[in-house]
């Protein structure tokens, strides 16, 4: 067998059909982000990122990074072990104490990351609760589907946001089967949002446990930042709400908050929490500081949610197609991965804007596309320019335009 | 079904057996480390940390905790998106040069933790490899166990360290038949090394790939903290090394170190690696400047050398049994999951020193253990202090003893 010749051909494969990935190197600054040094083969370059998911700038927020440098000057750099063996600090007892009172729960449970707390945690309760069925939604995140598959528990896939299809499902399984409904808040592709209330009355008429990931919405949405579900007024109803530091909080880490007996089950039995070095205590204090900021300030989300109003009025002003969600995710649709990537190179040589492309496996083959997400350190001169880049492009490139809507 | 009370059971149940983790809520103190504070439900005291996997006192040095400090000013809290998606960094790229460069390999791919790089490469390999057999030491830690399982390859486990078992797997496969040994160079809870070059032999015999873990190596052993392999002269006969950045590195994250294509090929298609935030660039930059200050200096290296023998040879001198072994890791063994925790106990209450007792799932039952990990911030003092407490509670608990060594 040759190994390298198979990698080879696999990697040539990708490339033919336009889904071989190449990572644009950045250097953020802090201050002045969404401003960044993008560094290519010989040279280097001042460029704009608009695909951040940093969404309201808050990984260069003073009360975080002054809690960072604190923390690293008080405990220095690393954990030191797992957290049962010498790497629990205070650090992250408080950032869990945080995180169980942003989402009302009674306890909260540390992960690597978020795609490490969707793999133990559904891979934990879907194998250790015996017998149990997951529901889970068919455009899932790629973690909840590993977690899910690795528990090698049963598994019925409902359509998308399909009420109907969902309860069929509930209703084929017998009343006394453990069952466990796994979804998302906001869908991080296609920013819609899922119609929780009423998965949570199934839940309750059909005795399912739900799971929801809110990585798209924790710090963004509801009063104190406690994502969809708060904003909603529906975190008691859910057995567990599952949310990352990495993107809206600006640091990284992943968490679950449930009842205590709850988080205590999959602190004791997930794999993928116990064997794995905890997080440094200077990342947990500097999210703890964003969470604590998120809660009473409120500034930060009316700012996003303005500039991603003035994104999509603008957009739809020179008929640039992007899909119509509740969100703040705007999917400008292009439909062809090596297009998408044309595009995205030629934003970033000709007009230093950086999109990446989102293609396969990220999105279904055939879906592929620019994802915009504005923030509140997108000052209206940045918007200006972008959206004067796409317009040039869609010309260029003799895209489909829909018709304008009045100037 | 009453999820609550499942859990409540499960839980009573570990209590029962004397497995339930209780975790010590610890600040570390830079510059004072192996010293910390313990906080317990009232107060708090001063311990001294004899358990950690922060082998060298890196997590303290200054070059990281100043090159962390720097990267946070520059370029803020987090990486805001995955690897491609606007979180690729500088300092990951800078990183990932360091280690391929520290392996004499081609190219470095970073993960989140070593737990998932463990995960997603061999999970990778061993799936998308077709036809590929594991053949998995059977003491390989739960990281590469899930990531063989996750692959679902067909896996050969061979028993430890045994090179006539490991061959006649080999032997019992067809000539053609795409092959991949999975081990590790120390083993963490026994302190033992694998025969590697051996290993490597066989591999070549039976055209086999090579996926070795140096996680608890890395840093420690080698001229440049290369590991086993690079002591012995062995790495550009393995396939994959795979190192943690979390342990004698100081900080977290995990990484393999292989051929370019081999590097590229884990990229494209792992789903651990691709749909996840990428590190902090302060964490990216802290453990390159970590891995750069261990490549030309020894001194970590040897004084730690100097401690391990001190303490071997103090518990030989009053007889307490530990297992001898060639690493830096020394099991004391008890044997008994309710006396390890209550041992460990009172060396906390009474002794102002922290060892977490070692219990199942981490070692097989009946193997409770206190694992100690002398390292160079260890002083002589710290090290009367231990004997003299293991001394008492040997006594106390009415412990076997072997003969004393001459005094």
């Amino acid at each position: 067998m040759d190994y390298e010749k198979h990698f080879a051909d696999e990697l040539n494969r990708l490339r033919e059909e336009g889904n071989y990935r190449v990572f644009a190197d950045l250097e953020r600054h802090k201050g002045a982000f969404p401003s960044a040094t993008n560094r290519t083969g010989g040279g280097a370059r001042e460029v704009t990122i608009w695909c951040s998911n940093d969404y309201l700038g808050m990984g260069q927020h003073p009360a975080v990074l002054s809690a960072m440098h604190d923390a690293l000057d008080k405990s220095g750099a690393g954990a030191g072990g797992t957290r049962n063996i010498s790497g629990t600090t205070h650090n992250h007892v408080l950032l869990e104490r945080e995180l169980a009172d942003l989402h009302g729960k009674e306890d909260a449970l540390l992960f690597t990351s978020g795609y490490v707390s969707n793999w133990a945690a559904l891979g934990t309760l879907a194998s250790k609760i015996p017998d149990c069925v997951v529901l889970s939604d068919a455009l899932n995140h790629a973690s909840m589907i590993e977690g899910i598959r690795h528990s090698r528990a049963k598994t019925l896939i409902w359509k998308h946001n399909d009420l109907a299809d969902l309860e069929s499902k509930l209703a084929s399984l017998p009343a006394g089967q453990p069952k466990l409904i796994a979804f998302e808040s906001v869908y991080s592709m296609d920013g819609d949002i899922a119609p929780i209330a009423e998965i949570c009355d199934l839940a309750d008429r059909y005795g399912a446990m739900t799971y929801l990931d809110e990585v798209h919405a924790v710090g963004l949405y509801g009063p104190r930042g406690g994502g969809i579900a708060e904003r909603e007024g529906l975190m008691d109803r859910l057995t567990v709400i599952e949310g990352t530091l990495g993107k809206a909080f600006g640091v990284v880490g992943g968490y679950i908050a449930a009842s205590a007996q709850l988080c205590d089950f999959v602190r004791s039995f997930a794999s993928g929490f116990i064997f794995t070095t905890a997080l440094p205590p200077a990342v947990a204090a500097g999210a703890a500081a964003s969470v604590r900021h998120l809660k009473q300030s409120g500034e930060e989300r009316d700012l996003q949610k303005k500039r991603v109003a003035q994104v999509r009025a603008r957009l739809d002003s020179i008929g640039i197609p992007h899909e119509l969600n509740p969100s703040h995710i705007i999917p400008v649709m292009v439909g062809d991965p090596v297009k998408c990537k044309y595009i995205s190179d030629v934003l970033l040589d000709e007009y230093s804007i950086y999109i990446q492309p989102i293609n396969y496996p990220t999105v279904p083959k055939g879906t592929e596309r620019l994802r915009i997400t504005p923030s509140p350190v997108h000052s209206e001169k940045d918007i200006d320019r972008l959206v004067a880049a796409l317009g040039d492009l869609w010309a260029q490139c003799q895209l489909a335009r829909l018709p304008m809507a009045a100037q």
